[in-house]
Order: C-alpha cells, then structure tokens, then sequence
C-alpha cells in the first residue's frame, strides 16, 4: 500500500495543508517519504463534528457488533503485514523482533478488549427493584449502568508505536467504552500511523458504523493536540507521552467551560528497591539481570528502572559489579527519534557532571543516534538533598542510591513521587524488611513486583499501569489491562423506568445476559 | 451537651482563636451561642498531619472493624437525642420532621457503607494467576485490589446539615473507603456541626482507631477551605455546595503541584419534561404534584426542579392551571441563612423583571426570612438566546419553556448543561418520543426519571447522584449510594508477591471472603 501522507477525517482522506511532517530514518536521521500534511483548524472542526454526530449511535451498538469491530481492527492490523513492521522499524529505530512482538500485543489488546465487551461487566449494570409497601416511603424502582463519556481524543505516543498509538490501549479502550476516537499521530512515526490508521478506518467500513468512530490527524501538538484538548465535543484525552507535554494538556482541560478528564501517563523512575538477603544470595545476578531491562528498548519504556535503592555494603557492591560487567557489553541502541537521542545525552551529562554523582559504568559507544548505556551513584542524602536527580532521564540510564541503614532507604522511599512500579529484590529473609516498605510502595506506585523489573507489561485484568502524579495525571486509572475502560465511562441512573424503554443491559429479562448487581449483591 | 465551639483536632479540642462564628436563628436571623472559635493555620497544619499519620494504619483495618466504626458513629448520632434535632432545626429553619427524616438517612447511609465494606466488592479483587509455561513468555502472578487514596478534606452542605455534612455521605464513603477525613464545618449550622463531630469524635475512640482519623475544622471558606485543598497531605475533596464555591476549589486542586480530585456537586436545574400523553390525561395533576417537589424544604434541594419543558398547548396550560392552584396554597418556608434567602429572592427579581419572562403564579407571601415560591414562563425561542436562563435560582422557584414543537423541545434539550436529574412524565403513547429523547438526557444528565421529581434521593447501590458539569465536578462518579465509594480509591497491582506479603483480600486463601475477579472471570 503506498504511503499517501493524508489525514483520515471519518471515511475520507484528504491531504492536510498546514505543513508538511516527515517521518524520519531513525537510524540516519534522514527524511522519509512521503510528507505528511498537517491539519488545520477546519480539519479538526470536521473530525470532531463527526465524532459527535457518531457518538449517540456508537456507544449503543450491541456488545457483539462492538467486539467484531474491535477483532476487525486487529485482523486488518495483522493484514497490513511486513510492510507495518519494516515502515516501524525504520520510523522508530526499534529492532523488528521488539516490533513484531509490539504489533502481536497491539492486536491482543484489541482482542482482550473485545472479550471484555462481550463479558459485559464494564457496563457495572445493577438493580435496585421497587418496594412500593417501604415504610414510610415507598422505594422506587432504580436501575444503573455505565455509558460511554463521549468523543475521545488520543496522543500517539513516540515509544509504543503500536501498542500506545493510533490503536493502541487508549484507543481500544475507548472504543470499547463505546466512545468515537480522535487520534492525533505521533510525527515521529506518520507512516506506521497511517497503515494502522488505515487499517481502523477499513473497519469501520467492514463492519458498517457510523464514519464518525474514528479519525487521525497529523499536526503539531500545540495547534492540533491542544485543539482536540479544548474542542467542546471531546469528552476525556488519552495522552502517554512527557511531563511537560501531559501537564500542559491536564492545564488546557481544567480550563474548559466544561473541565474533562486527562488520562496522562507521564513520568516515573520506577524504582528498584534491592533488600539484604537478595544482594547477598545473588547481588551480581541480579546487576546482571538488571542490565537488560535497563537497555531493552535503548531504555525508552515508562516503566525503565531509573533508581536503584539499596543499603550499602558489601551485597551492593556485588550487585554493582554484575550490573557493570554486563553494561560493558550493552550495545548501544538507536533511539526513536534525534529529538529523543538529543534530550538523553543532556540528562546524562547533567548526571556526569553532577558533583553528588559518580559515574560506575557505561555501555558500548554506538552510532550517530544510539543511546549510550550508563550507570551512576550518589548517597542518600545527596540524593534527598538535590531534587533533580528524581527527574526522568528517558532512556537506558539509572542511578544507584546508597542508604546507611533502613531508615535512610525509608526516607528516600517517602521523598520520590508518584511511581508507575516499584520493584522489590528479596529473599525469604527479606520478608520482615519487605513488610516495613510495603505501606510506603502502595502509596508510591500503581504496582508492586517482586524479584522482576517493571518492563514488560502484561496487558491482563489485574494489570495497573498508572500511579499517583506525576506517573499518570489520575492514579486512580490504568491505561493498560481491562480495567482501562472504566476511564471511558460514566454511570447513569434510570427510575422507574418502564422496561421497553430501557436499555438491554437492564431490562428485567436480561436479554444481553450481562452480570448484573441485584439489590447490592452479584447475581 | 453543652455546646462549646471547640474545633476537633484528632482527640483533642481546642477553641480556635482566628475569629468567632455564630449559628444564627433561621427564622430570625438572632446570633446564636456560643461563639465557635475558627481555626487557624496550625489548626489545619495539625488536623492533617494526624491525617497523614493515621492514614497508613487506618487504610488497613479490618473490613469488620471499619463497619463497626461506621456503625457506631451512626449509634452516636443517634444517641445524641433530641438536642440535635432541636439545634438543627433552630440554625436551618427546616421543620422538625425533615430533620428527623434526614437524621434517619444520615445513619441509614452510615451503616449501608458498612454493609458495603463487609462485603469487600469495593476491593475490586482481581487475580491472574501465573503461567510459566506460556509461550513465548511465562506470564507473571499479578493481583490487584484498591486501596485507599489519603485523607479527604469534606465541605459541610448548608442545604443537607445532616446527610451532607460532617457525617454525611462523603464523610461515610471516604471512611469507607479508608480514608481518614478531615471535615470543613458549614458556618450555618456550627452547632449542629459540633455536636454530629463529637459524635464521630467519640467513635474513634470507642473503637480504638488512631485520633487521626477524624478533625473537624470552622473557618472561613478562603482560608481554611482552601488551605485544606491546597494541603499537600490532602488526597481527595468532597464538596456539595454553589458552582463559584465548586470551581474555585477545583482551580486550587488543579493548581497544586500534585493535582488531586475534586468531587464537587454544584449545581442543577433538574429539567422536568412534560409529554403529550401525560399531559393530555393529567396534566392538572401533574402540576399539582410538581409543586409538592418544588416547594419541599424550601425548594432548597440539589435536584429542585427548577425548569418545565413541555410542547405549548391545552395539556400545558392544564399543567399550568393545576401548579398555579397548588402555588396559590403554597406556604412561604423559613430558608436556610439569611444569605440564601436574600440570593433565592434577587434570584426572583431578575427572573421577575426578564423581559421574555412572564409570571405565572406565586405562593403565599412570608415572613422575614421565608421564601416565596414563584412559577414563571418563558419561550423556547427565548431561553436558547438568554442562556442566563440557564442559571439556577437555590429556592422553590420554576420557568416553564415553552417549546413549539418536538424538535424545538430536542433543541432546548440539547442547549441545557449538564444535570444531577431529568424527568420524564409520561404514559404509554408517549414512549416513541421518550425513546427520541434518551440519548440527549443520558448524555446531560446521571439520572433520568418517569413520573416522578427528582427530589427524594434514595440511597442505594443503584443510586447516581452525579451528572456531567456543571452538575458535578467529575460526572463519572456519584456522591450518594454505595458506588460513592468508589471516589476514594485508587487501584494497586501485585506482582509475584509472596503469599505472606499480599494484602488479605488477594492471599490465595481468600481469608476475607470478599468477591474476586480470577482471570477476569467473576469468582
């Protein structure tokens, strides 16, 4: 399919004229073909005018029809073939296996996200039925289900150019909400987003919905992405992406005649948090297996260990040998895009030439745009007393943070902000020490892992990824598992609704057979 | 009792020295005793840090010991006897029965949020158990439950001394929930506050919890109010009161460095929308009864309904005929404060001089500080270009619109803002223009109701008393019912976590019995 560098606006194309973006070869730094053309205001007016006008119609679709829709994107994902991993790759840098695997998660989430509306509970249906003889008062008959909030408004994000883009998690969920999307692509990779783009306009075709479900535009985030925040028929955002970019759409939002939700995810440093018995079992095994969750991706996930806590000591020092001798061997990787590359060698600079911090080790040297592997340290107290090493290096970069005793490793502990993970090193031994940091790590982070790194997110219904600010903008949602839906959604109450009018999932017959809460206890 | 004007910090009482505020008699606007002392700022500095103190212990009590504590704050309510109700209804003016009415409500939702903690569904349990052999990857052990947020600033409500106050169902949910809660008393009734205060005060200490669970502050709305929102230590608001009062409070969240949620409810017109059926067959009726809801409690209810929208006709003008007769009947009813009182009749006035504004018919005149209700009529035509219209007036006071035809009806419909309720009156041969109806009033409103006003809020699991903004601050939550709950926490994932370490609610023993999610499959 040749590359067209148009917008998708409902079921048309059309070719923007606000300036032209270009992918670029993230490898040589070289523009890539075609241009994109960037989207005006009329273009934005349009996809969102469609969006509302497809709302009412969408977000009553039958469950099944939903679902199919949701197992035709992905089916039109995967038929996409090759061509959406080599573009991938060459956008992104990212080695095809990562792409290929990124793509099968794509498509799986979609897929989850399918059975999860086909189950039915995200509609939270319960029923409350009348008791007209209720002294002193009769009770009325009350029934209540989750809607969808309305048009959506995704941010592609640069580092899941699949799996957090134009039909990745925001996306899925939101339509399994039931809620049209507007997605504003990633300008670091235009032409993965328009095959994939492509692909979801195709399905809303294939399966006959209102054109409105989807749209994708490109344009640049002040115009367009700040456009989309502020349109009065966008509902709620879903955003992944920096600090800077989500905190500036979370400010747009509140401003609003009518403030909406930002569901940002947008900075941790995921700490590691390696207790005594584990660094004396096995300090240099851990270091090692460390390394490679520091640099798997060249370091660009959300979820990158960036802080290692640890008492000082001899198991530290084990640990810091193994993590050195492997980062020796870390091959530098091509970053997402210069911008990216640019931004991770000034953090790395800014921890190098720090007076608190040491540098341990560092990976291979690479290539023009190849991030370099490295490794710091500081004390606890330096660390607690210069804020700014809190602050997200993006990339394979992570700083050791040396405690005299527990309660140093506590008081660092309670000085960082909100975490997407924290991760615990134990052994048997541990489990009193664990115990003790426990009520700190929930308040912390969105989760808690045991002797593993935060990288590699099962999409999956006890999965949280999200966590108190500024890891996300709403720590009291996840942006991946089935759970994500429920940040698309809102209850609305019937009374005494007579049950022709009512909407299936709470018909007295139940002709949907969705879970349903009776009288406060599940049926 | 005797009242003495303390603030309550935790388990002590202290008179606060930043000024003095004074219940006034409702009825004749005299200064009551005794002074109540407002806090300062080492009030709030303390009354949060005994939050934040006893919020990692409180989070995790025993679901059993939580309902006890619930259960006993409504057996102290209770015990407090006539006083209360004496006290209430001096500083509201609400007649005695309304008192004891919401007294009853007050610890009736006190121990449902007790039964709903027994239960344990507001854990959100959830399990994947792991897979080790799956391929490419073993998945992980991941269990995910909520927990609670942080300590919750509440606002006392003029308009519900009792159930929305320093008890009231933002107090029980954020207890609930784990939450330990630090109350901001209304000034109009301090009394009534201190008295409900030292009941929950006692609770405390009767089960043995950790005195930072619960203070409760006077003070003014600038100062104490929004110093407790702009606490850092301050995880949640809830609020009922005005829209400005709403978004200021809103704007301090947004402000802070860790933006947090605030659950506002603000402000509603509640649209009744009259059918031709309905109309047609008991249209005088209906009338009648709409002035029953409208001058209940003084019209001083979130869900007054303050806006009639019919299509013009016979059938209206029996509608008319029947609320003018009733209106005429009407008694004037003492309102809350001096200060409601005297915006309820500049309210009227502006109503009253509109120029697109006709009066239809007033209730009985009053005394010094009673509110007059007030019918009055507009055309559609002039409520879309007046949108001031719009605006609520606090009090039992109405505008009819009328509309010309169904789609001028859609038109007003879709014009209005977001709503805590709609109303339908309807009979059968209405249903095909409800059914056209349904999509505007379950994007505008959190509940929509047949044959009936929307005032009478029952408290149950089904129950939403939330709605888009400005009807709330966050219309995908509510502020009565059990799923009010929900407000408070926040979900956390455990990964390969030992058994020993997991929270009860995920041990593979299920040693709380509470419902579980296992492979996302309803246990």
């Amino acid at each position: 399919m040749a590359l067209t560098g148009d917008l998708l606006i409902g079921g048309a194309t059309r070719h923007g004229t606000a300036g032209d973006i270009h992918g670029l070869d993230a490898a040589t730094g070289e523009k890539l073909e075609p241009a994109f053309g960037a989207a005006g205001p009329d273009d934005l007016e349009k996809a969102c005018a469609l969006a509302a006008e497809a709302f009412p119609i969408f977000r009553e679709t039958d469950l099944e029809a939903r679902a199919v829709f949701l197992e035709t994107i992905a089916q039109n994902i995967m038929d996409i073939g090759d061509e959406l991993v080599q573009r991938c790759v060459t956008e992104t840098g990212l080695p095809q296996a990562r792409v290929e695997g990124e793509r099968g998660r794509t498509v799986g989430q979609l897929r989850l996200f399918a059975a999860t509306v086909r189950e039915g509970s995200f509609l939270e249906a319960r029923i409350d039925p009348a008791m007209p003889d209720r002294k002193p008062m009769p009770r009325v008959d009350l029934r209540l289900r989750n809607v969808a909030v309305g048009p959506v408004a995704v941010f592609g994000a640069s580092n899941f150019p699949l799996a957090f883009s134009v039909a990745g998690g925001d996306t899925a969920s939101a339509l399994a909400a039931g809620c049209p999307v507007v997605v504003k692509a990633h300008s670091a990779h235009p032409g993965t987003s328009e095959l994939v783009g492509k692909a979801v306009q195709k399905a809303v075709k294939d399966c006959g919905l209102h054109e409105g479900v989807f749209s994708m535009l490109f344009g640049s985030g002040r115009v367009i992405g700040q456009g989309l925040v502020a349109d009065p028929r966008i509902k709620a955002v879903g955003f992944t992406g920096s600090r800077s970019g989500g905190t500036a759409l979370m400010a747009t939002a509140a401003a609003r005649s009518e403030p909406i939700p930002v569901y940002a995810e947008m900075s941790s440093i995921n700490p590691v948090v390696l207790l005594g018995g584990a660094l004396a079992a096995r300090g240099e095994a851990i270091g090692k297996a460390f390394v490679g969750s520091l640099t798997m991706g060249a370091g660009q996930f959300c979820t990158n260990p960036g802080l290692i806590l640890a008492i000082d000591g001899e198991g530290l020092e084990s640990f810091v040998k193994g993590a050195s001798a492997a980062l020796g061997e870390a091959p530098a990787a091509t970053m997402l895009t210069p911008g990216i590359h640019e931004a991770y060698c000034e953090g790395v600079k800014r921890l190098d030439g720090h007076s608190q911090v040491q540098k341990l080790a560092e990976g291979k040297v690479g290539e023009k745009f190849q991030g370099q592997a490295a490794l710091f340290s500081t004390k606890a107290a330096d660390f607690l007393a210069n804020p700014e090493l809190q602050e997200e290096v993006f990339g394979s970069t992570s700083l050791i943070v040396r405690c005299a005793d527990e309660a140093e490793l506590q008081k660092v502990l309670g000085s960082v902000e909100g975490q997407l993970t924290i991760a615990l090193h134990m052994e048997e031994g541990d489990h009193d020490d664990a115990r003790k940091l426990l009520p700190v790590l929930e308040e912390k982070a969105g989760r808690i892992l045991v002797n593993g790194f935060g990288t590699g997110v099962e999409v999956a219904p006890a999965m949280v990824h999200g966590g108190p600010f500024p890891a996300t903008s709403d720590g009291r949602s996840t942006s991946v598992g089935t759970l994500a839906i429920a940040r698309f959604l809102r209850p609305v109450s019937y009374q005494d609704m007579p049950d022709a009018l009512l909407p299936k999932a709470l018909q007295e017959a139940n002709p949907l057979n969705v879970p349903r809460r009776i009288d406060g206890k599940l049926g």
